[in-house]
């Protein structure tokens, strides 16, 4: 029952020369089912990551960063569903070694050349021996336009898959940029979100690669929630070919900076969004925007808190517009000097608390009318400050509790 | 569905000497119910709180602080459920004061020798005139013994009354200590849980009851969480008549110190342990302990990481042994250096994950029948120091939502 989401027509993603996608299905946790992913990239590609904080972070998270570190280029992305290979200690990072060795031997580079990810269930053994075995099969259907399928092969509680492209003008060649990701629930991304891959055409250096993807992430998975739980697994990376025509970018300094940031901060931004949109149990996309903040870290930890709050969150599922839980969401944030005499509060036009007291000319009618919506935007002035930060997050449903009570069912 | 708890007997809950309860149906949000206490106090008793750490407190808990730090001794306790006062602002500290003003003129003493106290719907105004108008009910009805009606008349998702007793003999007198709770949702105390009053016959200097408090709300209320979200107006009183035999305790090096602190423990934590097992929609009672930490603040945030991630509660309330979520939650729980391969789980006598990886000799159907029970011991061992902290929490089920969802209607 994603917010209004609905799956991407194939023919709107857009191929990116020097990246081909294969799919297949290893049967890791049930049979019949696209479950295991490979993208193949041109021999001169760059990438970047940004992680999970997580120390329990997955084997597969650990290996992405160690090739990140020394291999140049990254020839591909290797993605199971199913199985997290989190928690699993050294035998869980020989698995995933494993999986690269094979990759890198099916399509000719380094083991070290193969970035692996995974997602699914903590601490359960990486069936190694189905991917291996499936793997064939992904290679023989790699072709430059699977992005739907390559986006529903990385699914799991996922209700629909999620894909965006999005092009440019790159100093004046055209460049494409599509994306898939992955999400719905564990999501409080730091530094990342679950899964997303960015590929684009554009020739760019490393290090600028780096700086663009951290400056999106922060503007785009690390702006959203669903349940407050960061996974062991959340990983966000960008690859670019150089298959396209623009000039190589290799300076931060490079005007064309901006052009590309925005490209690939859009189709992340699009990403970032569909997975609340899509989060577990979600019949409601909230925006959160906080404002008058001292800092801008204020500003989002009062949004988080906001959205993190389970009273908050059931309120909203029950289009109850018990609307102190948010004051008290607001006051509980940790801000050890806020006002509150100082705090106003609106639910999309409706001016809900003046002063830190529910406004005199507030009605209930005019709350229960916001409330009833599927979008809704919780608007919180703090009267510190100027900074401001927005965090957008999903309601907290039956179906939340349902799905993750049942998940290994 | 309160995990393994009944509402006391009235007979177990031992009268105290200057103390009586009277309570009234003032119609506050539901005519016909218990929703006015008052607790008269014998005019040499001294007292002292906790209070909640949100920004946004009540009304009643700003005026407590007042009269605590002004008023002695404290003659009145006046609690209202249904309505909480807060995010009220001006109005509602106004509204407050009438209260006391209308409590002392009935009982004859100072307003500020009252302390008010509300639970309920936040940022509603206090229905003043109807607990003015029911205040001589509840004077009328004064008695010693009526603890039980009391602990009925405060709550409010509650499902069981909460009221328990103590007592010890006061290096050779016996006193007798008896107290009250509400609690169910918006748990998640700092300094204190929703509404808890306590009340001994020993008399205690407000300095050494000061301190008393303090630690044992560190040892009861501090530990424990439903749904982490700290209300508006927690509070945690505890009021010493002096009616009782034993000679004053005027310093915190009387030695009787030691058996004061944990009689008042005793019952400040049967009803704090109360809160968690009638927690709303709890099915499952858990006990986190986290050991082997650097610190005792550490083993706390790891404690709560794990007591407040929506995965493990979910998990808990499906009795599905998905126990990788424990170690992620304990992963995201902000330890930089954590080193995963030091950790290890245990559920009861179940050996879960040894050096951060699954126990070599775990089985799944081991997982299962510790999950399967009421009552869970999670034990996490951090390989880091000798600290520890012990949290307690119950599961997230369909109810919580259903209860929070439908709080209002």
């Amino acid at each position: 029952m994603a917010v209004g989401l609905r799956a991407p027509v194939a023919s709107s993603l857009r191929p990116v020369a020097g990246c081909e996608l294969g799919w297949a299905e290893a049967g890791i946790r049930k049979a019949g089912r696209k479950d295991l992913l490979l993208i193949r990239l041109a021999d001169q590609t760059s990438a970047a990551g940004v992680f999970t904080r997580n120390r329990f972070c997955a084997a597969p998270v650990q290996l992405c960063r160690a090739h990140l570190a020394v291999a140049r280029p990254i020839r591909a992305l290797l993605v199971n569903s199913g199985c997290a290979n989190a928690g699993t200690g050294p035998a869980g990072l020989a698995a995933a070694k494993r999986t690269c060795e094979a990759a890198a031997a099916l399509i000719g580079c380094e083991p070290s050349q193969v970035l692996p990810f995974s997602t699914g269930v903590i601490m359960e053994p990486l069936p190694v021996q189905a991917i291996i075995e499936a793997l064939p099969q992904a290679v023989a259907r790699l072709q430059p336009s699977a992005w739907l399928e390559a986006a529903e092969s990385i699914m799991t509680t996922d209700t629909v898959p999620k894909a965006a492209s999005a092009s440019c003008d790159l100093g004046g060649t055209p460049i494409a940029v599509t994306g898939i990701a992955k999400g719905a629930g564990m999501i409080r991304p730091d530094m990342a979100t679950l899964l997303a891959f960015v590929v684009t055409d554009a020739a760019v250096a490393p290090a600028v690669l780096s700086e663009l993807t951290r400056r999106v992430a922060g503007e785009s998975f690390n702006r959203i929630t669903v349940d407050g739980d960061t996974s062991t697994n959340d990983s966000f990376v960008v690859a670019a070919t150089g298959g396209g025509a623009a000039p190589p970018v290799a300076s931060l300094q490079d005007p064309r900076c901006a052009q590309l940031q925005r490209a690939i901060g859009d189709v992340a931004g699009e990403l970032a969004l569909a997975i609340v949109r899509d989060g577990e149990g979600a019949s409601k996309f909230i925006r959160i925007e906080v404002e008058n903040a001292r800092t801008g870290q204020e500003a989002s930890t009062v949004a988080y808190a906001v959205a993190h709050s389970p009273l908050v969150k059931t309120a909203m599922f029950a289009s109850d517009p018990n609307l102190g839980r948010i004051l008290s969401a607001v006051g509980a944030s940790g801000i050890g000097d806020l006002d509150p005499s100082l705090v106003q509060l609106h639910l999309n036009d409706v001016w809900v608390a003046r002063d830190g007291a529910r406004h005199p000319d507030y009605r209930e009618e005019d709350g229960q009318r916001v409330m009833r919506g599927a979008e809704i935007l919780v608007r919180i002035a703090l009267g510190r400050g100027t900074a401001q930060a927005t965090v957008w997050t999903c309601d907290l449903s039956h179906q939340y509790v349902s799905i993750n009570a049942d998940y290994r069912s």
